[in-house]
């Protein structure tokens, strides 16, 4: 088990427990964790705190070099506007819990030179489909769908 | 000139009296502005909060239905992260200031079924080539290149 994605579902339970939606996200250089975030749609009423933005904004402002140099973990494949981000900063390998409740734009980021390596890691998948079964209208809220 | 497209060069104005990076941007629905925002980049020491996701952010969580009906102002070409979150919303329109100092992935968000109408107005290509020709180390982080 990759002990990074592991720190990625703690950030997911974390914002579980606060009542949120179950996404959790670490950025990791060098073999250290620089940032580590969760979805904050609900406890921050906030439509951008995606649980790999609220990572990247712990992370804090890093230079390009180091981007380049960092991997994103995520619980699930990250959306058009996470991996948008991911494009931005030149991030070159992204990590996914898994793809099979919800699946972002891989395609088009593995053409623009990102690695993405797909998980499909069975806590990812069980606690992301409940949360989905028993929160539908705030799923379809998160990316942007009509209920 | 379009009345919007001013609001989102007045955002820019005081991101630049902050002594911020002069990027402006609004959220139309309806005929009326519901979000503005600026970079804050240097303000907040944000990794994120680039103009058109701070007008997000500060726009609230809306429906669907609100995000498809909305047209964004950015005085810049949004980059990838910003066009990621139109694509993630179903933005179905978006104005740009200028793409002559900065383009994002417009074909790409195009070809995703955005409408994008380039102004190219004066004062938001002289605003952003001065402050990129004066902050040119702070510029390149905020679109992730090396300086």
């Amino acid at each position: 088990m990759n002990k990074f994605l592991e720190e990625a579902i703690q950030e997911a339970k974390k914002g579980l427990q606060e009542g949120g939606i179950p996404i959790g996200s670490v950025l990791v250089l060098d073999g250290k964790i620089i940032g580590r975030g969760h979805n904050k749609r609900i406890q921050n009423s906030s439509a951008i705190l995606h649980a790999e933005m609220d990572c990247l904004e712990n992370a804090g402002r890093l230079s390009a070099s180091e981007y380049k140099r960092a991997t994103l973990y995520s619980t699930l494949s990250p959306c058009d506007m996470c991996s948008g981000a991911v494009l931005l900063y030149g991030i070159t390998k992204v990590v996914v819990g898994e793809n099979k409740n919800f699946q972002g734009p891989e395609e088009y980021v593995s053409s623009r030179g990102v690695s993405l390596e797909i998980i499909n890691h069975e806590e990812c998948i069980s606690m992301m489909k409940k949360f989905i079964e028993e929160s539908a209208i705030l799923w379809n809220e998160d990316i942007g769908e009509e209920s």
